[in-house]
C-alpha cells in the first residue's frame, strides 16, 4: 500500500515563536530547497496574519506572509509545498489571493475550541479560494470533552481537508495520543487527521509516531526540533524513519550542520527543565519562557515551587 | 494495587560512560541522598569490575567499586539501594564480600547473548552471598531469535531476579519493545524484567513507558538523561510521571539545579546527530564517539556518508 503519511515542516513558523521570526532569507531558501530534496511534502513558511490588525511596527516577512516577496525568494516552485498559518481576528481576508495567483498550496487555520465556528468561516474562504485547508484546534489536553463533541457537529459539516490534534502543552503521553486519535476518527470519519506535538516531556516524536500507526496522516515537525518553549517533533527523526523511498535523510542533514547549530546556540529550544514541568502540569509554557528569560532562568527548585504552590498566580490565559 | 515499579539510577555508572568517572565525592554524595529524598529505590554506584584484571593504571573508585570507600563516603543508608554492574571477565570474584558485610544490595550482570552461560554463574555466585541478581542482555537489538530461546532456557533455571531488556544501540521504538516485553515474559513468566534504554532516537523515556505498560517493573535512568553517547531515559521524567505517592521531584530538580547543567556543559552526552544515526542504523555508538571526538564533530552529511557507504568499515565490534 502506498504510504500516504505526509510531512509538514514547521521550522520557520513554530521556530519562528523562539527567535521573532529573524530568519535570513539565505536560511530560508536554504530550508526549501533542502526539504524538497528530502521528499518533505509541505513547508510552513509562516504566518500570515495581517501586521495592521496586530499594530506591527517592525517588517517581519515571516510572520506576515507577504506573496510578492514570496515569488522573489522562492522564484521556482520545487517538490515541496507551501503553507501558511493563520490566527482567528489576525488574518485580513483582503490580503488572501485566489490560489492560482499565490505561491501558498495550504492555509491552516489555528484556534481554541470556543473559537471553532470563527475558524471554519475562514477554512470556507480559503477553501474557496482553491486552498488546501486545516483546521488545528489548540489547547486539546484542556478540552471538556462535551465542547468538542459540540465543535466536530460543526467541523464534520465543512469542506476541511485536515483537522489536527495540537499537543500545545507538550503534556500528552501516546496512550492520550491513541485516545484522541480514535475520537477524532470515531467523529469525524470524513476527514483527515493530522498531529502537532510538542518535545516538553520528549515524547513528540513517539507521540507522532503512535498517531502515524494509528491512521493520522499529516504530520508537524521541524528541522532539529526548532519550534517554541521545548520544540516540535524532529523532521531529520521523521525522514529517518518512516519508510518511504522518496525521503532523503542527507539534505536534511545538511540543513542542520549548516545552519541549526549555530541557531541553536542563539537561541534556546528543546528539553529544558522548565518546560518539562510545564508540559507535566498541562499548563501553557509561557511562565516557563519569561523564567527562561529572567535572573532566575536555572533555578529549577524555585520555579517548581512557584509553579505548584496553592497561590500560584499564573499568567492570564492570553495567547 | 500497589505500584510495583522501581527505578534504578545509572546516573555513575553509565554517565561515568561519559567521563571516564570523573565524578566528586561531593556529587556522588549529593545524588545519593537526593535520590533518597526522590524515593527512587536504587542507585547502581558504578562497575565492580578488577582494576587487575583491567590492567588498570589509574585509581578509579567508581569503576572498580570498593567496599571499605563506598562505606567511607556512605556511612549511613538511606532510602536508596546501591547497586553495582560487573562485566564477564572482568569481575574477581574475590572481591564479592557476602552481602551482610557490603553496602551493596544489588549485583547486576552484563552480557552478550553468547556469554549467557557465563553471567548465569557469576549470578549464581551473587546470589548464594546474598544480593539481588539482575542478568542485562545487551544488543538485544542485533540478536537472533533462536539464539535469544537457547539462552532462555538457562535463564529460567537460574536464580536470578529481573532480566533486562537492552537497548544498547538506542535503535528499537515502542513497538519493538512491546514485542520484546511479550516475548520475554512468555518464555520467562517466573521473572520479574527490567528494561534499559538509549536516547539516540528520543524514544528511551517512551520506550520506557512502552515497556511499564506492558509489565516490566525495573526501569533504569539517569538524572538529565547522563549515559554513554545519547543517554538514558532521563530520572527525572519518570519521577514526574509515574503515579507513586513516595516519589517526589524536587529532589532531582536540586541534583541538576547543582550539578548536571555544569556537568553538560563539561561533557557532551544526548541527542546528536551522530548518535541518531547510529542508533538508526542499529548500530554500537562508538564510530560516532570516535567521529564526535574528532575534528569532523560536526560534519554530519560526512558521517552519514561514510557509515551508509557500501564500503563503509566499522571498527571492529569489541566492548
Amino acid at each position: 500500500m502506498e504510504n500516504r503519511n505526509k510531512i509538514i515542516d514547521c521550522t520557520i513558523r513554530d521556530g519562528g515563536l523562539v527567535n521573532n521570526w529573524d530568519f535570513s532569507v539565505e536560511f530560508v531558501q536554504d530550508l526549501y530547497n533542502g526539504l524538497s530534496e528530502a521528499g518533505v511534502e509541505y513547508m510552513e513558511i509562516g504566518y500570515k496574519n495581517s501586521a495592521r490588525l496586530l499594530n506591527a511596527t517592525e517588517p517581519n516577512p515571516w510572520r506576515f506572509l507577504d506573496d510578492k516577496f514570496l515569488k522573489e525568494i522562492i522564484p521556482e516552485k520545487k517538490f515541496t509545498k507551501l503553507s501558511a498559518l493563520v490566527d482567528i481576528g489576525r488574518v485580513d481576508p483582503n490580503d488572501i489571493l485566489p490560489r492560482e495567483e499565490s505561491i501558498l498550496d495550504m492555509i491552516r487555520v489555528a484556534c481554541y475550541i470556543r473559537e471553532v465556528d470563527k475558524g471554519l468561516e475562514l477554512v470556507q474562504m480559503f477553501h474557496d479560494l482553491g486552498y488546501e485547508t486545516s483546521l488545528n484546534i489548540m489547547a486539546l489536553s484542556s478540552v471538556p470533552e462535551r465542547q468538542l463533541i459540540e465543535a466536530f457537529e460543526m467541523v464534520k459539516e465543512s469542506p476541511v481537508d485536515v483537522v489536527y490534534i495540537v499537543d500545545s502543552f507538550g503534556s500528552l503521553d501516546p496512550a492520550d495520543i491513541e485516545h484522541q486519535v480514535k475520537k477524532f476518527q470515531t467523529m469525524l470519519p470524513n476527514k483527515q487527521l493530522g498531529v502537532h506535538t510538542h518535545n516538553n516531556m520528549q515524547l513528540a516524536f513517539a507521540n507522532t509516531l503512535t498517531a502515524m500507526r494509528n491512521g493520522v496522516t499529516y504530520l508537524d515537525a521541524s528541522v532539529y526540533g526548532m519550534g517554541r518553549a521545548a520544540g516540535n517533533c524532529n523532521t531529520e527523526l521523521l525522514v529517518s524513519y518512516i519508510q518511504k523511498s522518496s525521503y532523503e535523510l542527507k539534505p536534511v542533514l545538511g540543513i542542520i550542520e549548516k545552519h541549526m547549530l549555530a541557531m541553536r546556540e542563539k537561541w534556546e529550544w528543546g528539553y529544558i527543565i522548565p518546560y518539562m514541568i510545564s508540559g507535566s502540569l498541562n499548563e501553557h509554557p509561557r511562565v516557563a519562557m519569561a523564567y527562561r528569560n529572567s535572573d532566575d532562568r536555572d533555578k529549577f527548585v524555585q520555579f517548581y515551587d512557584n509553579v505548584t504552590s496553592p497561590e500560584a498566580s499564573l499568567a492570564p490565559s492570553t495567547r
